[in-house]
């Protein structure tokens, strides 16, 4: 999918919400544990439910792989199970030496090879250039690279300062030309609204890839006050404020009115922006 | 393994080699794709033929995750292979909030959910403290942190200077608040053989893990000649050099003449340290 399909999408839904499938077995609804796959059987219920209503999906592999070789499945199931309409983002957080990185990019764009094929990947900078480039060989896919990231642990290196510069604007600084905006995103945290003003100045017309709205506890207009462009420009991601909104045999009715309201409150502001 | 374990091993292989198992399908042996799993018999046959002249394997998960779920699979069995007496790093560059890192601990050291149980897991450290310390949560397990890597791309961040330090050396001083030398390792790659003399000064006791040398161009001696302390510290991997040093039916042999070369100058270096 590339920026002008993604534009329509959130145009067409009203909506630049993204659902993060982060599912952990003990946490489900007791009746799932009567299905083969709970997990699997969870996540497309929560797509069924929800699909209207959000423009991506982004399963974070952790919550995968904690269950081996079957949870390595039930990600290429779920990944499977999304409509091709949207977005798919394997939240990996991935990097590596970039001979590394190519079979990174392989695990998660080469269909043929590893049963899956992502629009999109998320990747860590901290090695750099030849990390990076390799996930950009492969056509309309996407890397999202973490910036400045939703978590306390962010203040430890991200906002280090050198030469004027904090890492994580250096960080957007160089790979900004790397790729362009049709290839790049970046991932900054709703935690930290002040930085986007900044953010923005320096790549206007990236997508930003917005976690901690819900339970992390950011604010949706704070993050829009300066994040929208005129492509919106941002995707925001919750996750467990949506997915375990219930408990019960009607979870995924529960989880479709957490993100209705979330739709609701972001077709308001993308209206205010005149974007819609 | 603990580390005064480790330092044993050492001693008695009178080795600190570590080896990296990163399998290609197109680049083994062509007889052995007449096997089921050929990554699996490559892997199984390179440890048959190298376990007594090094101290650990690294099978980077990027080499195994690219096939999908039947990668992940193989991923564990090549792990089961692997005796208990050395140590086992799953090199995966992992790294994300806290409750997430804390999925990704689990997929790596507890063997009753994901079918491993890993003695070490490479972690990234751009994400800081709380991406990091769900993995020290497990008794004798390691995380082996990125500080300074082989590749060309750790110029872009890792030696950006904040307040006089560089990233990387900001990245040890702040992580080793985090963790003790008897649960934290560093990444330090060979190509920067400069940097173990200061990194040396700032964690004096810790384990370093040493990529780099082999194909990627590094030095042994210039690296022990810094980087060795009393009980060794340092982990010296090779990979492809060792690996793929044959094509034909004896690439096991192959493999061992190259491991063998690497452990005997590796004897011949903790002799003159009179670590031997």
């Amino acid at each position: 999918m590339n920026k002008q399909q993604l534009f329509e999408q959130i145009c067409l839904k009203r909506s630049f919400l993204c659902i993060g499938l982060d599912p952990v077995l003990e946490k489900l609804p007791p009746h799932l544990l009567e299905y083969e796959n709970p997990i699997l059987e969870f996540n497309k219920q929560l797509i069924d439910a929800t699909q209207d209503l959000c423009v991506a999906y982004k399963p974070n592999t952790a919550f995968f792989e904690s269950y081996g070789a079957k949870g390595w499945d039930t990600l290429a199931k779920t990944w499977a199970h999304i409509p091709k309409s949207l977005l798919t983002i394997a939240d990996a957080k991935r990097g590596d030496i970039g001979n590394t990185s190519a079979r990174y990019a392989e695990a998660f764009f080469n269909f043929e090879k590893s049963g899956m094929s992502f629009d999109a990947i998320t990747v860590a900078p901290y090695m750099g250039k030849d990390s990076v480039t390799p996930f950009l060989n492969f056509e309309n896919k996407w890397v999202i690279l973490l910036a400045l990231t939703s978590n306390a642990g962010s203040a430890d290196f991200q906002h280090l300062k050198s030469g004027g510069a904090t890492l994580f604007e250096e960080v957007i600084r160089k790979s900004s030309t790397w790729a362009d905006a049709g290839q790049m995103m970046y991932v900054v945290g709703a935690t930290q609204p002040e930085a986007f003003e900044a953010i923005r100045q320096q790549v206007p017309d990236h997508f930003l890839l917005v976690p901690g709205v819900g339970a992390q506890g950011g604010s949706l207009s704070e993050v829009c006050r300066y994040g929208l462009n005129a492509q919106c420009g941002l995707l925001v991601n919750a996750a467990r404020s949506i997915i375990y909104a219930g408990n019960g045999r009607d979870f995924a009715e529960k989880a479709r009115e957490e993100a209705l309201k979330l739709q609701q409150e972001m077709a308001a502001l993308l209206e205010a922006a005149g974007l819609v």
